[in-house]
């Protein structure tokens, strides 16, 4: 049974992020503030707050102590992903196959760790997640992010040789190559690894992780003035963010800018397909307990938002991601996809997950389709 | 003796505050940020998060539990300046009389509390300061920053009468007073309620009040998941506010807008008389120990970002209460003056007090003239 302790949990978790949200919403649709107001917001969010967020979540977290079977098990499902969609590029042979396979891993397995990871996942499993988190962070944004970089880069490329179109600096990268013979791989990571180098949540990381190895090796800790300089900016991170996504959601013109049919396998990807995998490969690789349900949960929440950055800049299949947002507007679905999800899961039978799972999604899909229908 | 964990306490409690204004300053000067989403991050601060701040700061104060004597302190400082500079204005005769009056009151009596006044005053005593500061805050916002604009508001219909301006609002207001016969003073107080019943802080500071009287008589709690909504934005008052702070001091062509011989005489009214009337009024009421002293260091603050605001809109002085500003930007001699006047008004001398503060003027005004000449 489904106590009233764990509906009260994940509620806590929930409602203020939503209520930061709905400010956000409110605010653009009455035009308090002027869209380059929003952008200024948003721009703090990006610049300053979640850099600083993540510099101390990835700061204090253990690289000594890690989770190695929690790591393994993302990450398998990341490799199953990108695999499983690479192979599939390769035999469909469309021209954009490539494009829909990125598109797609990004949809599965990058969700949005940072902002609604931490304070959902606390709220249903406690401090113990804190760490799974800053793990799963560290990883994305060393890793995982870097490769779907490398591969909009790669098909940047690709399409500037293709069309001879005016991406000046892949044209200009392409020229030094035909001299050489193409683009090789190493000329792609690098210039994706430039895109990477120019945002800040990459220094942040990497300083963050750097300073962890040295700090839990010595038993140092940052002073508390310096922590309390950066938590004097990085607490303003979750509140600021939810108010800026409510406020791009306030300026868009219409919801499921890609169609009921791709919106419907989008969210298939993320809320079904993204949780299975990882059961999976968790199950897998042996994780069991409060971790395999971390783990599950986690891959169930809303797209990252770094995702639909990247879509918008490379333009590929921004729409698409965009729908990703969507499903933040449907706080009541969600909330009772959380609620069955987490029930399914301490539920003793595990084959509940899948049904419960499924359940959960198409509840919340028939009550997206009449709100937006209506 | 002044001892290290003192000059820790408060350092630690202002460094935050000057590394958020730092990086507003820094941004702003390098044009990370546009001056239209500078005003967006600013908006956001003033109607959303600094109300949040102050509803949850005055709701959690006790009504029933007040320290009588400090306040009576508090209103002894205001009421004696308010009287002493009302007279001075009758006396000089001059055009602009009440006008000084209205500028030197607000720069004399009224500190940042919010924003400033907590984090500092609780690195320097401890958390029985916050108590005592969102007393002071209540009164501030309940009482004394009406008196303000209802003077402002009361030198506008004069001058509107004096010379036929168009000052919309008041005109109507007077047309219609004429035929009854001058403004009233009651129309007056009208007219200031409407300005200040449009200041988002305003409600905040009402509701906030109101809930404290209900929740305190009947034991009741804000659920946790209403006061963690209101947090969740109100966290970010602090940071954002101080950001603020700096990307608008970046942008002004110089600083000392009104001049040396007026910044003197600012500064002096705000770090010499404020605090040496609190002081004796303090003294006067029976007020000792660490009431006393947070009582002189609040009264020590800088200026309150609202008298600015006002002044600007008003137009009435806003060259030297921008001044008040420029203490801001004195890390250095601020955080010596906080220090020397923890050790004047802990030390045993009484009469070191004054002696003290006045050394801590003179050398942080010698620092800030030298500065500012370089």
């Amino acid at each position: 049974m489904i106590s009233l302790s764990n509906l009260y949990h994940v509620v806590e978790a929930m409602v203020p992020l939503y209520a930061a949200m709905a400010l956000g919403y409110a605010s653009a649709k009455a035009k308090a503030f002027s869209p380059e107001q929003c952008a200024g917001i948003n721009h703090f969010v990006a610049v300053f707050a979640i850099p600083l967020l993540t510099f101390r979540m990835i700061s204090s977290n253990d690289p000594y102590a890690m989770n190695l079977r929690f790591l393994a098990a993302d990450s398998l499902q990341k490799l199953t992903a990108l695999a499983g969609f690479a192979a599939w590029a390769r035999l469909a042979k469309k021209e954009n196959a490539l494009a829909w396979a990125v598109t797609i891993f990004s949809l599965v397995t990058l969700p949005n760790t940072i902002i609604m990871g931490v304070p959902v996942l606390e709220g249903m499993y406690g401090a113990v997640s804190d760490s799974l988190m800053a793990q799963t962070v560290v990883l994305q944004f060393a890793l995982w992010f870097i490769v779907v970089v490398f591969l909009l880069e790669y098909m940047a490329a690709k399409s500037a040789v293709a069309s001879r179109s005016q991406l000046a600096d892949a044209e200009a990268q392409l020229d030094a190559d035909e001299e050489e013979g193409w683009p090789s791989a190493l000329r792609i990571l690098a210039v994706a690894a430039k895109k990477i180098l120019k945002l800040p949540n990459t220094y942040s990381s990497m300083l963050g992780f750097s300073w962890s190895l040295i700090a839990f090796r010595l038993h140092l800790k940052l002073p508390p003035i310096i922590d309390n300089s950066l938590s004097i900016i990085s607490v303003s991170a979750v509140g600021l963010a939810m108010f800026s996504v409510g406020t791009f959601m306030a300026r868009r013109k219409r919801f499921i800018l890609c169609g009921y049919k791709l919106a419907l396998l989008a969210m298939i990807a993320r809320f079904v397909v993204g949780p299975a995998v990882m059961a999976a490969t968790s199950l897998a690789v042996g994780l069991r307990g409060v971790f395999l349900r971390v783990g599950i949960v986690q891959a169930a929440l809303p797209l990252a938002v770094l995702s639909f950055v990247y879509a918008e800049e490379y333009n590929v299949h921004a729409d698409i991601m965009s729908t990703g947002f969507d499903f933040n507007t449907l706080f009541p679905c969600q909330l009772i996809f959380y609620i069955s999800i987490k029930f399914c899961i301490t539920s003793t039978n595990q084959s509940l997950i899948s049904a419960g799972s499924l359940w959960a999604f198409c509840y919340q899909f028939l009550l997206h389709s009449s709100t937006t229908l209506c």
